[in-house]
């Protein structure tokens, strides 16, 4: 899918949600146990629930790789299951040396390989331009480069101080826009950190910014799109939990889309706003 | 396995050896494709032959998982297959926030969820604290925390100069080394980075570190052996390409054992004269 693409959905749904799918075994609904792959019938039903409330869906591969095989399975089926018009985002943080990560691209760009071709990869910067590049390299694919994280370590290293005067965070947004533009790069930047997005969008303002800590881990969506919204929206803002585990019982799907629009208005009147 | 149970593997073998197990299904000698799982006969082959030799194996995720669900399979079974003496490495560098860091750890950690238990797993340190203490609630797991990667893109953010005096993966052994003691963290350091070795050895003089780089990337061993070796060795050497494609033909497992009893004889020397 095309930055163009991305933004008419954008337009089109009045949203710019991402529905994170950390489905868990242990958190659906129990009635869901007696089908063959639970965990495929329950996303199966958040898709169906949500898919006209967001722009965007993103399994998180922790969830399915937990799983072995099975979790590898359900994860496949899923992706196949995600209509065309939603961008697809495997959020796998994955990163290695060249020929490693070109394999990793494979893993979630080349249908051909493993079966599944996602539209986006949140990649891991630790290892610089080598470990980045390869999944440049599939074409419309897109590479989504963690920035600042959502997480309380975020503060270990992404802070730190550099001694040219910015901070490592600044200096991977820096580093990393000169190896691919905005039509190719996404960068994750938390919810939790919106006093920062200012910086974020001094360097990378026509950049997209997939931003997840809204909802359980307390960021604010008001504050992120008011702060971080350019002329193409430039936001996808994800929700897992608030979403996806609204209710534990039968109308779980029902509560997933109760949910999901309550947020899509909300987008509404941003868009009205700040676009 | 224990710091102790290793390092009396590489006093029993003189050797401490890592192979890493990066099979590729393009690169394997072609008649091992009339078989069922090609992967795995492969690494059966290439693990009777060299076992001798090596206290380590390192599957490399990626490999498998760009196979989708049936290069899952090929790891486990790999995995079910390598002896119980030898220490193994997942090398994934996953890491991601909590919740989700635990979901990786138990598939890489806990048989019950995924069908392997690998004993250590490689982790990636840009997300903080976190996302790397889920793979240390496991006991007798071991993590192995990125710190100095060999590839050509470790300039450009590990070698970052901070403002109160050291570099970025100097701050990352430092802070990291506060979370888990040597008996339950290694770390990454390439051996194209020998004469960062010095630097590594002052910070974290006691724990192991896995050594990628030798052989296809041009690190040397007697270096990294000289500058890096602690009185419990602390060091593990990994070849992958240099012995698993020794040679194409069907003779690839006896060239595997001889190319890994050529390193392994050279390790008994500097076993001798460094520890």
């Amino acid at each position: 899918m095309t930055k163009q693409q991305l933004f008419s959905e954008i337009v089109r749904k009045n949203s710019y949600l991402c529905i994170g799918l950390d489905s868990d075994i242990k958190k659906i609904p129990k009635f869901l146990l007696d089908f063959e792959d639970p965990i495929y019938e329950f996303n199966k039903r958040i898709i169906d629930a949500t898919s006209d409330f967001c722009v965007a869906y993103k399994p998180n591969i922790a969830f399915y790789e937990a799983s072995g095989t099975k979790g590898w399975e359900s994860l496949r089926k899923t992706l196949e299951y995600i209509p065309q018009n939603c961008f697809t985002i495997a959020d796998a943080k994955r990163g290695d040396i060249g020929n490693t990560s070109h394999l990793y691209a494979r893993a979630f760009f080349d249908k051909s390989a493993s079966g599944m071709s996602f539209d986006s990869v949140t990649v891991a910067p630790y290892m610089g331009k080598d470990s980045v590049e390869p999944f440049l390299e599939f074409p419309e694919k897109w590479v989504i480069l963690l920035a600042l994280t959502s997480n309380e370590g975020s503060k270990n290293f992404q802070f730190l101080q550099l001694q040219h005067g910015c901070q490592l965070f600044e200096e991977v947004l820096k580093t990393s826009s000169t190896w691919a533009d905005d039509e190719r790069l996404m960068y994750v930047v938390g919810a939790t950190q919106a006093e920062s997005l200012t910086k974020v969008r001094q360097i990378v303002p026509n950049h997209f910014l997939l931003i997840p800590g809204v909802g359980a881990q307390g960021g604010s969506l008001e504050e992120v799109s008011k702060l971080g919204m350019n002329s193409s929206c430039g936001l996808l803002v994800n929700s897992s939990r608030g979403i996806i585990y609204a209710s534990s019982e039968k109308d779980f799907a029902e509560r997933a889309a109760f949910e999901s629009e309550k947020i899509q208005l909300e987008m509404k009147n941003y868009l009205a706003l700040y676009l």
